[in-house]
Formats: structure tokens, sequence, C-alpha cells
């Protein structure tokens, strides 16, 4: 590895930090009832999930202009309307449903493994996530960033090598000096050939208990944790 | 005052946070002789300071394209060096120099205060400063920031009505909702255009003991405070 000086520790965020599938299946299974909602709150935290990569390769393709990950969810939540009888719901509710983005759970470990990384390091989110659902995020559940990077901040959408090049240079640093850490191989090669280091963290449950992909590091990455205390270990931290 | 209720807290930083010209002239106090200079500090601090408006008008009249403070800072640097004979420092020397403006010690009021309205309210800068050089400041410091926003991020210089605009924009929230935190009356004036409320904290030492410019508030602002642990009073933080 190169013995350039670490200095950042740019971080995906959702399945890397919070544990967004357990946590939108907890905001619907509590105010879906409220709304007369008798829905699969896990079925249909997959089916949203599953229009996010679609969603983005529309603008990264330039098939439409720049919107933020909030308004595309939005979009997302039109087309899953009829599937999941989303009907009854007024505008209102809409836009508090869509909002269950920003109030996403860390993994048990990640908050103290992060306070303890900052103390070494400085710490971005380097998340597809525009800045309001990170700012909310991290608010509501106490994560420690020093700064809110990633695809709003850079105007694109990873694993574009602008989302990683524009985020690092923000920072002031060159890429050798900063980390990807993220749960999914494909980040971190396409962070990796911008010319960050990268730390790949196991989150074997992100898609539940039958999870096939990003089970392990399928490429040769700096780092390979279980955990962020695990990283933090492994940091010195 | 609206009753549409505040969500954010948006921060001048020079001056307002941080003691820019003690800071300076303690940092070329403490390394300037290890270099060799024998300079007065305070003069130095001023007259770099004194560069500093000019500078970003080139950019804001688009007689250069946009570059980061850092970059402005460099440039005002070398403007400086026949006066103050830092035709003795190598480059490394003078990105370290340079590099005076990441380590600007907080008014002795500011982090208290702002870890009491912290926990009320979104705390973003909106500062011309570059993120790097807010984040180097804010991690030496214990400024607690939720995000770092301002003129880098929105690609306009203060007082450009979208330096205001896109940062208010990005927090995902209307300009009513966020207050403008200054010790100066223009850029409030300015915030106030765009929608943002104001508040006018008093800073009149900023520019030594014989200030002139921005003592007292000259408008009519929201609220207007001693010092940060006033503001959080008046905030009922």
């Amino acid at each position: 590895m190169s013995r350039i000086e670490i200095r950042a520790l740019t971080f995906d965020v959702f399945g890397t930090v919070v544990d967004w599938r357990n946590s939108i299946a907890r905001e619907g299974a509590t105010w879906g009832p409220k709304k007369g909602l008798d829905i699969d709150w896990f079925g249909f935290a997959d089916a949203w999930r599953g229009l996010y990569q679609p969603a983005m390769e529309k603008v990264r393709e330039s098939q439409m202009g720049w919107v933020n990950l909030d308004a595309l969810h939005r979009m997302n939540l039109d087309q899953l309307s009829n599937q999941f009888g989303l009907d009854v719901l007024n505008e209102d509710d809409l836009n508090h449903l869509n909002q269950f983005w920003h109030r996403l759970d860390p993994w048990p470990d990640a908050v103290t493994g992060m306070e303890r990384l900052r103390q070494k390091f400085i710490l971005a989110s380097l998340s597809n996530g525009n800045v309001a659902l990170m700012v909310n995020m991290a608010k509501r559940a106490g994560i420690p960033w020093d700064m809110i990077l990633g695809a709003e901040v850079a105007g694109h959408y990873k694993p574009q090598p602008e989302a990683y090049s524009i985020s690092v240079e923000l920072l002031g640093l060159k890429p050798q000096q900063a980390l990807m850490v993220a749960a999914h191989n494909g980040d971190l090669v396409a962070a990796a050939k911008v010319g960050l280091r990268t730390a790949f963290v196991r989150r074997p449950t992100e898609y539940g208990s039958n999870q096939k992909l990003d089970i392990e590091p399928e490429h040769k990455f700096d780092f390979v944790a279980d955990d962020f205390l695990d990283l933090a270990d492994q940091l010195g931290c």
C-alpha cells in the first residue's frame, strides 16, 4: 500500500453506515397503519430500493437533468403507487413517506466506530444521498460527520469518477490521502480507479438474511473489516 | 417576525465565529522568527485581509474564473511579498503561511454557544472560506458544524445572492427557515434580500481596538446579540 498518509475517510452511507432496509420497514410498520396501509414493509423497502439505481442511471446517462435523491425517491414512490396501494395517501403523506430515508438508523457499531475514527481522520460522507437527507439523518442519529460530500455537492452520482474526485478535491487532498469505506464492491472499485484507497466493510444482512451480493470482497482492497470497530482497530484508532 | 420556524443557523465565519486578526498574528509571531521574518504581524494580518474583498470581487465580476479562497489568499500573499520581505520563504513556507487561515481560533464564547445552539438547530457555515479551510479549522478548534456550506459549494462568493440561496436549498429549507448569523451589516443585508432571517452579533474588536465599522447593527435585524451565548439565550437554547 502507498506510504502516503491517509487524512480522510469517505463513507458510502446507505447499507454501509445505516441499515436502510430495517429502518424503512420500521418506519412503515409504525406509520402505515395510521394511514390505513397494510403492506409487507420489507417487500416495500426492497421494491423502493430496487428502483434506486435505474433512476440514478437516467441522470448519469443524461436522459434527465440533475435532480437530487429526494426527488428520485419521490419519482420512484409514484411508480410503486399501484402495487402497494399508496393512492390513499395525500401529498403531505407522500412527502412524509419520502422522508423515511432521512430517518434511517445506523448499524449498531457505526456511531461508536466513527467517533473513534474521527479522533484521527476527517470523516466525510460520500453518498448518493442529497445534503438535506444526510444532514437530517446525521442530526437524528448522531452520526459525527466533519463534512457532507458526495453526489449533490459534486453534481455527479456514483460510480461516476467525478463523484469521488470532486469530493476529495474539496477536502484539499490527493486521492491517495482518502480512504473510501463501503460495503459494496462496485463502489470501491470505482473509487480505486480515481486513486482513493479502499476499505470493504462486511454488511452481510443489508438486503436481508438471503443476501447474495457483496457478502465478501471480490477484489484486492487495502482494508477488509467486519464492522467499523474492526476498521478503527486496524487503523490504530 | 415571520412565524415560520427557524430550522437552521447559517454562520459567517471570519470575524463572526473566529478571531482571524489575533490568530494570524499569533501564528506569525510563533513561526516567523524561525524563518528569519521580523514583521509587525498585526499589520501583516490587516494588510492580507485588506486584499480579501478586492480579490473576491475579481471572481464576482467574472474578471477571473472560479478559484477558491485558499487560492485567492495565496495570490494576495504574493502581492505582499515586497512589503513584508516574504521573498526569503520557499514554496513550502509560503504554503504553510497560507494555511494560517486554517488555524484560526474561535472567539471565547463561540464553541460553547454553538454547542448549545446545535441542540435545537442545524448549524452550517455560510462563509467565503473554502471547504478544506473550514474542515481543517473546525477539526482543530472543535467547531461543531452539521454542514459546511458557503461560497465553494454554491460556486458564488457572498454577498452574491446565490451564495445564500443555494446554501439554503441544499439544506432543503425555505430561506425563512434559516437564520444568518454575522458580525457584518452588509452580509446580513444581502442574506435578508434573499429571504433569510438575520442575527447581528457584536464583534467590536475584530479589526482591533480602533475598529470603526460594524460596531453596531445599522439595520433592523431579527436578533442582535452580544455573543453566541446571548444568541443562544435569545433563541431559547
